[in-house]
This record gives C-alpha cells, structure tokens and sequence, in this order.
C-alpha cells in the first residue's frame, strides 16, 4: 500500500538524502517538498543529480495540504523544528530529523541547546529514534526523534557494552572523526573545501559536543545512575561518515561475545571478527553501521570502532528505518542498497 | 522469474560494482564468483562493504558449474576476456566489460591493442554494448561487448549530432576528466593517493587513448566515412566519473535541440536545459548520463559536455542494463537508484 | 638593504601567501597589515599557520602611515582596489592583485566588469605584471597590476606561439582545470567540502570568464590585429594549481622549438622535453610554471599544457618577483623554494 | 662556509623532501644522490617537480666517492639503513631517517623489528635525534637516528609532562590520524586513491606499532621506570599530516602551564592559548610543530593535541635540523619557511 510523504526542509542534505533513498522505495511516494527559502523552484535546480525524479515543486510549509499525507519527515533545522511540528495536524505522523525531541529532560535540553524547549509536550510524546533499541516504542509512536549521527555510532559502539556491565563506566572515551556533510549545507569558513583539504581539525572540545546530551540520557538509562563520557570530535577531509573510536577499560573477548551477541539478528549492524577494524567507506552512502573490537598489549584494554554514513544510517536512512515501522512495512524496505566502494 | 549469474573476474572495481547494483536487483541471483588469485576467499574479505550479503565465496572459473547459469559477466582483465569468453559454454550468454570485443574490425583490434585477436569469430558475433544505441541487437544478442566508459562517454555526447551531420566532422576535439577508478584496482604508483591528491596529469596523449577506436568505429559507421577525433586525457583527483568537454563547430541551438530530441525518451541520459552544464557529482554511484549544451562569444562554436560515472553507467551498470535486455527484463531494472549526493 | 613592506588586505588567501613567501624574503620586511572586517585581530588569529612570525596586528588602511612605507601590496577584491590605490600617495609604489588595473582600455574594462573604471588616470599608468614579458616596464613602474592566474597560465602557453606566428590565430581552444584556491575565501555554496570533493564543474562558460579580457589585451597586441580565444574553465576537487590544456592548429616541433627556445633563461618557466605533458602538482606552492608540448595523431595539431600555482607564480609570487625588480633586488629573491611533493 | 652532502635513498619522498629543503638551504651543497632502482636516471625523472634544479643524476651507492661527502642523509628503508651505514667511511657524518637506530637496546629491536640488529655497534653509538631533547648530544654525534614520525608527535606533546611528572603515566591513550606520504611512495593496495579518497581506517591496532618502542624508550627512561601508552593509528584521507590525540589524566591548567614553558624558547614548537586545539594544515610543508591543550567537563582529564608534517618535521626537516647541529650551523638554517596554506 502507497504511502504518501512529506519533507519538510527538503533543500538541505538530510532531506536530499530522503529524497535519494525514497527514490527507489516502492511504497513512499513524495507528495510535498517544502524549502522555505527556495519556494517556488523545482528541487532539480536546488539538487541537479534528483532531475530524473518526478518530484514536487519546493513550498513553503503553510501551503501544504498535510490531509493526503500519511507521514512527514521534518529535516529542518534545530529549534526551528519544534516550532513547526507544534503547528503540524497533531494526528500526523512525524519523523523529525532535527536535535529537538532528542532529549526527553527539558532541564537537558535547555542546558544543551541554551534556551527552554517551546514545545514541552511534544517533547514528553517523542520517542528516540535508534531504531535497533527502541523498535518496539517506534512502532506505534507519533513522533520519533532521530538521533545524533555522532550518538548513533557510539551508541551502537556502547550501549550492549553499558547495558552488559562489561566495561567500566567511569573511563569511557570516544575520538570520534567526522565528515563535512554532518555540519549541513550551510556556509561557514572551516567547511570550504580550500580549508578542510589535507586537513584535520578538534571541535567542540572539553565535553561541550550536543550529542554528549545523548549519551548522557541514553547511558544513565541504561545504566541506571548517571555516566558521563569523554568525546573529542575531529573534523576530518572527506564529505560521508563517522568512524568512532572508543577506549574502554574491561576485557576484550567479553566485549566482543556481548556485542556479537546482541547484534547478531541486526540486519544492519555488522560485527567484524575480533581484531579487525571497520574502514569508514565500506558503510558509504548505505544504512549499514560496522562495528571492530580488539584488545590492547596493555591488559584489560578494550578499543571498539564503530563506523556509519552520517547521513544515511546516521539521519536520513535511519528516519526512513523508522518510518517503515510506522507505517507498518518492514523495517529494512529500501534500505538494504550495498555502499559504494570504491 | 530469477535469474542465475555468474560474476567472473569478481574482485576488481567493475566485479564489485557488479555485486552492489545486483544487491537490490529484483530477478538476478549471484550464483558464482571468480577471482583467480583470491580464490577460496569469502568476498567479504575481499570487499568488507559487502558483507551483509549471502554471497558464494571466490572461486577459479574452471571450477564453476555453467549449467544453471543464465548469464555471465566478464569483468575480466583485457586480453584475459577473450581466451576465457572461448571456453565457456557455446550457448552462455555473456556481458564483456573487457575492451576484448569492442572493436568489431581484426585490423583496427590489432592496431590499438598490440596484438592479434585470439578469437576472430566471437569478435564477429559480438555487439557493442552501447544501450541506448544497440537495444535491438542487444536483446537477442549472446555476446555483448560492454563500451569503454570514456568512449561511452563521448558518445553520448556526439552520436546524435554526427547523426544529424549539423557539426563539422573534420574539428572534433574531446578534453577529458578521468576519475582513478577508471584505472582499477592495480598498483601504480601514479594512482597513489599521495601522487593524486591535488594533482590534474594529461595522459595517452597526441591520439594514443585506446578508446580512440570506438570513437573510429563508431563516428565513422554512423558518418558513412573515416572521422577522427582529437582526445586528450586528464587523471583528476577523484575516484568516479567522467567529464567529456567537447569543443565542435556548429549552431549551438541546432545542436541543443538535437541532442534533447535525441533523448527525450531515455531514461538515463538527461539533457540539460540550454546553456546549464553538468556536474560530475550529479551522476555519482548512478547509470544516469548528464549532459549539457552551450554556446560560445565566438560565432559557429558548441561545446558540449557529458558525465557519467565510469563504474556503473561507464560499465557495470551498462553491463547490467544490456543484461536485463538479453534476459527479457525491463531495461531499467535495478538500475533506478538516484545518484549519491554530496 | 631592507625594504617596508606594507600588505593591504592582507586577510584573503593572496595575502596569506604574499606573508607566507615574505616570511623568508631575505630583504622585505612586513610593517603593515590590513584587514577592514579583522582590524584589530593578530594575523595569528585569523591564519594560524603564521603564529610563529612577528608580524603587526591587521588594521584599517587609514590607520597605516605609509610614510615609512617603501611598496605596498594591494589583495583587496576587485572594484575596492582602484578605489583604495587612487588615495594612496602618489609615489607609493604598489603591486595590485586585483582585476582593477589589467585592462588598458576602458570600455575593455567597462565591458568586463560591468561599470566604468573609477580611476581612469591610473588605469593608465599601470604596467601589465607579466613580469616574464613586461619586465623592463616594470622595473620602473610605480603602479604593476597583477595578472589573472588563470591568464598567466594561458599565456605562458601561447604568447610565444603568437609572438612567432606559428599557430592559427582564429581556431585557439583553452580548457582550463582551476583549483578552489582562486576563488578566495569566500562563502559560496559552490565551495564547500561537501560539493566540491569528487566532483568537477565547468563555469563561466561561452566565453563569458573574466580573464578572456586579458587574453583579447595582449594577444591582439601582439598579433597587431583582434584575437579572440576560446575558453571553458572547470572548477576541479584540489586546492591549488591551474592546468591549461590549449587546442592549437599548427606544427608541433616548431611549436616546441619556439617555446623552447623563448624560456631558455627563464629561471621559473620549464619547457618539459617533447611529448612529455606537466602535471599540476610538480609546481605546487612555487613560483614555477611547467610547459609541455605534444602532437596529435592528426597531422597540423598541436597541444601544449602549461600548469602553475593560482596563488604563488598565479598571483602572490608574480607579485612579490615584479616587487623585487620595483625594489631593485634580484627577480628571483625569495622565490626559488622548491615545489611541494607530494 | 659550504658543507657537502649525499642523500642514499633519494628516489622516496623522504629523499624528495631533503632535497626541496637543501634547494634553499643556504650552506649545504648537494654532491650525490642515490637510488639503486633508478641509478643512472637524472632526479627530475623520478621527481619532475625538482626539474629547475641543478642536480646530480641517481647513482648506486658504491659508486659514491665520500672522500668530499661532509655528511650523508640516509633515506633507505629500513633494515637495508643498517647494512649499508656499517660500510660507509667511519667518520662520515650521518643522519639516518629509517628506525634502525632508534632503539638502543638490542632485545627491542629484535621484538619491535622482528629479526637481530646486524650493526650493534653502531646502535649504541648513535644519538636519537629528536632534536629539541637530544640537542647537546647530536652536535657531537656522529651518526643520529631520525625519529619515527608519529613518535616524534606524540613525543613533543608529552615529554614536558612526563618529566614533570604531572599525568598519569598509567593511564595515557593515544589517537594518531596519520597521512599517506607517512607509508612513503610504496605499491599498497590501501594506499590506492581510490581506497583511501572518503576512507579512515585503523591499522596496526592492539599496541603493536613500531613506534611504540620508541614511547617505551623514551617515556620510560625519562620517568626512571618502564611506562607503556596505548596508541591506535588510523589512516586519514590527506597526503602530508600526523594529528596526535593524547587522553590524559592530570590537571589542565597544570598540563598547559608545563607545555608552555617547556618550548617557550623553541623556535619551532608552537603552544597555542589555553583550550585552542591546532589544525594539522597549520604546519603543512614545514618544520613546525603546533600543541593545544585542553580540560574536559569531566574533572580530572586533559586533552593535548600535536600536530606537525611527518615528511618535515617528522623527518626530513628534523634530519636537516640535526644536520645543522653536526655540521655547526645554526639549527633553524634552512628551515624557516612557512607552512603552507591553504
């Protein structure tokens, strides 16, 4: 059965990357595009490599007929998203790609994101959306909160290892390396590509990355009091992906048994054989996240690497997961395209 | 109705591309792997992108059961191609992604390629790859020779308008962009990231490119006489696509119009409206062809330009499109993934 | 004997690497530096990679006495140039980096870039920065307008070819590959990591690019009558380095020799051995320019590649080699390092 | 006063880059080049950016005359370093740029290099040459050993803390982003442009990086008892470049305090303001070495990150530096230039 799609804020990455993964999805159909500030063009002039599609012109989002749409993706940016959602038919369903339903706490968010959530109750109603662990929730939720692409890896990197008690809680640290596209379309020195060339780059460092509010919420939960880990982001040459490495104090086997274990029915987490280390291009442009344990010559040391397309797997093909849920297909419906290598 | 096929030549750039357009092909079951020197291997170690999927592991041709085969790729090796394509069995039908059957004449294979042909009567029986310009021949052929991807390109670009006589035959220059994939996996040290990074090399130059031939070949068959081209290569740093820049002399207009009429129907190669030139990362990981037409401040000057991605419209995803033709599929099946963007 | 330098825009990639070349000048000495929108910010701030050196804060042109001043560097954009110089004192020596002063004629520079020259008597005075072919007129200017990066190429490629008259004059076709470094720092979406990586653009095309203006200047002014040239320039995934690949009609070992025979004291300008074509990264970061030259498989074709680095020989180097003859220094003094490789 | 040199090894980029140092090195003399695959061919063959140079032509080592020779670098791979320093004169002066002198002690040799020392004499004659801590030692050594480059990293961001005893020496993990040039010009598959272009990958992980016998030596020597760190390298999508990351425990203030003061007279070791973190293109191409310092929300923990370019600073530029030391010249003779950026 057909389901008719919105996207709301179309003219960013994430929401072409809706566009390119529904493109071959045999029961999402587009029915509105929005882009409030290229209202008016045909996406093609915004994204030439989608001129084959027959797609909507970009609207503003107060012109959209949300009576024949079955399911919004709301790729909008942060803080603007609670707004328009607040706004939204309340029956529609919503997956929303922004941080805005990220953290359940309001005292989190407005710590995190420097002001009062304006839509608290929407935020109470949200369901995070990491799909492998919240699946059942997602299913008959109303509104689903993607995650932190840079959350999502090291959630996948850690959580079996948190909720398993294997490691030790108060050591974790996570060198993450992260891609341009993770910070958007949008105009800033550091992303042209003259800067980022040969180059690498520590962001947001000293504990103040937003994700931190992820791992925070999800791990305490978990955990069943409060962790907090150590995460230095690295702004890294290339354009698709993230590649988290964790240091971890517990033993390596353990590690790799409980999280070959737990992901073992996942069809798209893949644990590589112990010791080996997942590259960042095998998971290219696809919903796949793999994940390499290995120990360390000093005993007692556990390095587990997650790596995953930041905007497939970590935000736009994750929303698609969820929206499948939602709407009753199976979880895995036109997501299982390979990565391209090389 | 599944069909059966068999991969030889499996762990090169065009055998993977292969495997990852076959990933989400309806009807087409990879039933066998060749890969001479890895043989044995799963090709999850060969190509850890492709892990999630159930694959038959390397194995040497000689120890491949043709019988429930329906069809076989060849992405073998040049030369290679031709000796393995005269054992398989008689009836097989075969996709070359070789350069071994391209040229129809054994005077104009000798001449490009060095050497005699080694198996004059399957050159004779084979057909040239080119789709969109071969479908008939195609679909009841049992041999098609898969184009070069530069050659595909410029053909894309020219084939109409040497068709329609509205350019001069006699000034015909092409400036190509090559991406490294098109070099395949072999170690050269002028395809290390170190000697590409930041670099732009012309190569094969004063007329030396082999896919020079099918330019003759091609051009000339449809001119009625002998065309040459002028063609000057250029490796950039990029690992897929193609940009064909070629400079003629015509009506800009004419010329704009013959090529949109040319492909209105077709469902990879989109026509750019006048005056807007493509960009190679419109096509990437895609079997789309874009191409654009402009003018020049200089009277009677068109310059026209092509891309595609080498790997799948170039080659693997030609050779899957001629599949589906042999195999009585729709020519566009599995092959309607829109390109990955950015 | 040393000599004051002052840099005027010093906060743009030109007077980056007019800092950055200085700063082991044996002679220059950098005592001012201006950047309207940083004034007041140490240089180390905003380009870190020049902490090490004792340079003077950035500050508003007006607050810089240019009484101690012995040549001022002018790396404002374009248009701002003119109106800067024009209030600078008369007997300041300069060296402008922008467009402004290229173009002799003022309806050539009307129709170039859209308004009428506001300095009209300056325009005039200035001496073309070609430092290779305008040598003796620049050691006795006072106003040296530098050169396009991308027209520099173009005529270390062709002046001498012209000068001879040894190529078709009517049939000249320039493909050009320009790094992201030539357009500036600027903020354009076209720029970013995300659009450029793997990815290749024609722009400006028809014969619209700007430098064409300077092309039309001095080779009519060689030929003594009009040429208009060819040109379609393509943005290309690096950061520095221009390769021009020029279509030429004519004989290939006369164009050789002529080439040859011009650079043969050159101390920045190599002419590689017949056939063998440069590439972009054997001069990166240097003020050399590498030429080669080769015929085609098509008798009376001949192709001549010249590359060089958009920001040194394109811009920066010129600029510091015409300022060492303005200052009667050697023309080579601190420009000799070496290329970058890899 | 001029000093004569010899570069063994010269056809690998380490032997490129001590030749584009020398090219503007006011006293050293280049006398002879070897490479034994490419004897008899001139440089510019083997490195066409060096063509303006006026070089001596590749030669077999044997037919050296080191009669004139005041010091030979030595850029051969490792294991052959060793062979070839015990036949050379036993006076001649020598920097070696392989890790075969860098351990002093032969039982880590053998276990880090897998097979006994063949020259154990000359093992414990030699300086390590980590020019900044070995300074006194080096202006009189006769043969020094060019560090590892990523130990020479990871070195300069924790030796002033060790030795002040202000971490946890138990407790230090180390995240190494390493560029392609570090595994030198050789024929690797995962060295191919088209691997490497988008990719990050961990090698070597588990503690077995040569590199950290160096770490073992150094660290342990300088605490008085043995210290081992954790250290996982990965591979990064960038040509010339090494980020280290180092996870500490300590205080912040304290650690930035020590750093400073440590390097506050070095000429090219540059410590940034308190929580600002360096960018691995602020040191491309040359001889300095960029540290930031940081705290964390956790208490208790410190980030330092260095940054320096392993082909200059971490190896050829550190060669010369010490070569400056043994020939009596002033240590930054040569090395002054500024990085290059963007």
């Amino acid at each position: 059965m057909p389901h008719n799609i919105a996207i709301l804020g179309a003219s960013g990455y994430t929401g072409a990357e809706l566009v390119r993964l529904i493109a071959t999805h045999p029961t999402f159909r587009i029915k509105a595009l929005s882009g409030d500030r290229k209202a008016g063009q045909p996406m093609s002039s915004v994204y030439p490599h989608l001129r084959h599609m027959d797609l909507p012109d970009l609207v503003r989002i107060e012109d959209i007929d949300f009576a024949g749409i079955d399911l919004a993706f709301c790729a909008l940016p942060h803080a603007t998203s609670q707004a328009v959602i607040a706004k939204l038919p309340s029956d529609l369903k919503v997956v929303d790609l922004s941080a805005d339903f990220r953290l359940r706490d309001a005292k989190a968010y407005a710590a995190w994101y420097g002001k009062p959530h304006s839509a608290p109750s929407l935020q109470k109603e949200s369901v995070y959306g990491l799909t492998e662990f919240y699946r059942d929730q997602i299913k008959s939720a109303r509104l689903v909160a993607g995650t932190g692409c840079n959350a999502a890896t090291g959630q996948f990197a850690l959580r079996p290892l948190i909720e398993a008690g294997v490691i030790d809680f108060d050591d974790i640290i996570m060198d993450l390396k992260a891609a341009s596209s993770g910070a958007g379309r949008s105009l800033k020195e550091h992303l042209l590509s003259s800067e980022m060339s040969e180059n690498v780059k520590a962001y947001s460092v000293g504990g103040t990355h937003r994700h931190l509010g992820e791992f925070d919420q999800e791990f305490s939960a978990i955990a069943g009091h409060d962790i907090r880990v150590q995460l230095t982001p690295h702004l890294i040459p290339a354009t698709r992906g993230i590649v988290m490495t964790c240091y971890l104090k517990g033993d390596p086997e353990i590690a790799f048994q409980t999280l070959s274990k737990a992901y073992v029915n996942e069809p798209f987490i893949q644990v590589l054989p112990m010791g080996e280390m997942p590259q960042m291009k095998d998971v290219r442009a696809s919903n796949f996240c793999h994940i390499g344990v290995a120990g360390d010559r000093i005993a007692g040391r556990v390095t587990v690497i997650a790596t995953l397309d930041n905007l497939t797997k970590g935000s736009s093909g994750q929303a698609i997961q969820n929206a499948n849920l939602m709407l009753g297909e199976d979880e895995t419906t036109g997501l299982m395209a390979a990565p391209v290598y090389p």
